[in-house]
């Protein structure tokens, strides 16, 4: 077992790191990451392609084919990016949006290359973009599942293509918890009934469901979903930022997650990779596609139902 | 007005305990009722009918003719159901679905036998079906009102026939105050102002209203109902158990009452009724003949608005 | 600057007092507005029309035409009706509609004269309404953005014409923030994701929308909008006085603000009328016909992104 698990480390859910190296004992993580902020790098990766044409506006593209997987470089990335959004006082708006039409973010990757702060500073990332006086946007078109629907409940809006977003947790079908803020966040969102059926069920929804549970800002018809967008983005950017950021500081004061209690959750998540639920559904899993272009990540919903 | 009263004893709102033998004092109610657990008896009353065919699932089918009102034995016949659910580690899912098409809990009855422990341990039952590791799954058909509502409330998730559940809180109608949790969970899965519309209002909601107010997770339509929570339950049958119950606990931090507050509106519920609303209430209600089957308990919403 | 400024004191947004006389500073305002409730005055300006005919029930009608703005006299007739709600033993239900088909109200207009306050009470006054025994309805047709809009948040139910109810807070639009409890408010009805939309973006959103968010409780076809308000009127007039008074206290410890954030956001409120953003802002608003009635008005959620 030992020897398939080692095999599967550039994939996916490549546990070698948490599962068979240190499991079940979690990684040796500080309780807070202590991050150099001093340098500040422009998606070194480019996984994120920022584009600044318009003044106080940064689109950013989303880019790690084949299916858009969320990997500690690219959380490495978005924790410069944050910094540099911190550090341009004349940024009023950012938007989020995908390369691949098929997926907004696939999933979480725990394929090396390892975050260069060991455990990728997600926790801090996104207090700093929700505390932040700019306003960020996903918009969301593909499927967006696990850690990739985690980014997006950390940026403040999310508007979804009606036809082609597809939403996600489906952490507990593999085994796994959800460990980027979801367990915090959907309730939030969503409330505690829908979170739990969201997070235990780890089924697919579609972008009308997504709204009516307040998972989403809006479901936007494919055709509208751009001109929306930079409509809105739009009238933001010719409103007064002190104004923006001081409306934005007061709403604030609800609907934030409890920092110590996401610490806690993504502390269990990397613990999960070494117990016996995850270690028994890795190989099938793999065997089946997970992490790779096909009919396995598009459906995944369904299939992460069907595996025993 | 006594003699009248005593005569109810055997129908919904017997009101011999409460109002007539102590009202308006409150009965002497322990603070916290302490219940023997150490005996777990299946169902007694034969009130609750389990099926454990399915390795890892109970079906629960409520039964208590003619229109399935929660009385005191089923009551206490819940409370033993929560102590087998926490004993068994194999069990996952729960759900609870009526033999009745049209009522899934019409409402309660207090008429007696009363409950073993005086007061019904409900306060306790909820909370531990909430903080098991055990999903529970209301799938809800026919009318859920009152204490009915309350139930399906206490439990994790609620699944409802879009075409056949119809819903309410017509103890306000009555002369009472909703007593089972309605006045904490309903603002927790609708905010407050639908709480107070639904609480104030004592009307009925059909099944689309109550999804997109969050009373309900989703309503679904009756020919795909019982297919839809075969798979839902299915898929978590799959999953591991240890990370559901992780995932359920840390979800869990959020959304679930104050008990000191459920508390103090049972109190205050049982006072009721020996108010004069109720007293007012009680022959009109009896002889349009609530808690009997028939036309006025199947359309309780319209007709409690028109006692006057 | 400050001549044009001037010139506009009968207007909208009247910044005379905040802006030219007192910005950048804020008005000496009392921690708590300590107001004289010994005289009961009813809607001495007559920008509040009561009829008392149905027993129990005070069925209010705002009017100040052209587009019903809330002003300073408004908000102190709005305090001493709270007063004289709270005097009323009797009294269970209150509605407030407008006279005006297009204009539930427009927004918030600090055009002199002053509240006879200095500041309006209006934060007490919101507290009050929401303690009181009495259930408050907004009955809504046509525009109710603003100081309008955080009106109708503060009353306890809000029913809304699908066809002709049109909401918005366009404050940031205007270089202003939401002062009257936009910003406490709407993350409790909508979420923190969904208010910083409406209040970042200042954008008109129609009835179903609102209802989709929660920001009312529902959208209700025009034609049988009436019908429906006085149905549910006439439902709780005919219940319990006290069963409704408990019942709404109960449900009264979940889903209010905090004071101090809302008196907070006040005094920036008033500051930011001596903020650039608005004053550079003010001049073309007053040009495009802010405050009047007419196309600007009528679309404002549109047009107040458009003013560069």
């Amino acid at each position: 077992m030992k020897k398939l698990l080692a095999a599967l480390v550039s994939s996916l859910f490549a546990i070698s790191v948490f599962a068979a190296d240190a499991a079940p004992a979690a990684p040796a993580t500080p309780a807070t990451v202590k991050a150099d902020t001093s340098v500040v790098r422009a998606s070194a990766t480019k996984k994120l392609i920022v584009n600044k044409e318009i003044p106080g506006y940064w689109k950013v593209t989303l880019s790690n084919p084949p299916i858009n997987l969320i990997d500690d470089s690219m959380f490495d990335d978005l924790y410069d990016l944050v910094g540099e959004i911190e550090a341009d006082p004349e940024l009023k708006v950012v938007t989020f949006e995908s390369a691949n039409p098929d997926f907004f973010i696939a999933h979480y990757s725990s394929a090396k290359p390892r975050s260069r702060f060991g455990i990728p500073p997600w926790i801090e990332t996104a207090k700093r973009l929700a505390a932040s006086r700019v306003l960020s946007i996903a918009v969301i078109r593909g499927r967006v599942r696990g850690g990739g629907s985690e980014f997006a409940m950390a940026l403040d809006l999310r508007f979804a293509s009606r036809e082609r977003a597809v939403f996600g947790q489906p952490e507990v079908g593999t085994g796994l918890i959800p460990g980027g803020g979801a367990l915090q966040r959907l309730p939030l969102l969503v409330g505690r009934a829908r979170a739990l059926e969201i997070v235990l069920g780890a089924q697919d929804y579609d972008a009308d469901t997504a709204e009516r549970y307040g998972w989403i800002n809006r479901a936007i018809p494919e055709a509208q979903l751009d001109a929306q967008v930079a409509e809105f983005v739009k009238r933001v950017l010719s409103f007064d930022k002190r104004v923006l950021a001081v409306s934005k500081a007061a709403i604030n004061t609800a609907g934030l997650p409890v920092e110590a209690e996401l610490q806690q959750t993504q502390d269990t998540f990397f613990q999960t990779f070494g117990w016996d639920g995850f270690k028994q559904r890795i190989p099938k899993l793999m065997q089946r596609g997970i992490g790779k272009a096909g009919e396995f990540e598009l459906n995944l919903g369904k299939h992460i139902g069907e595996l025993e």
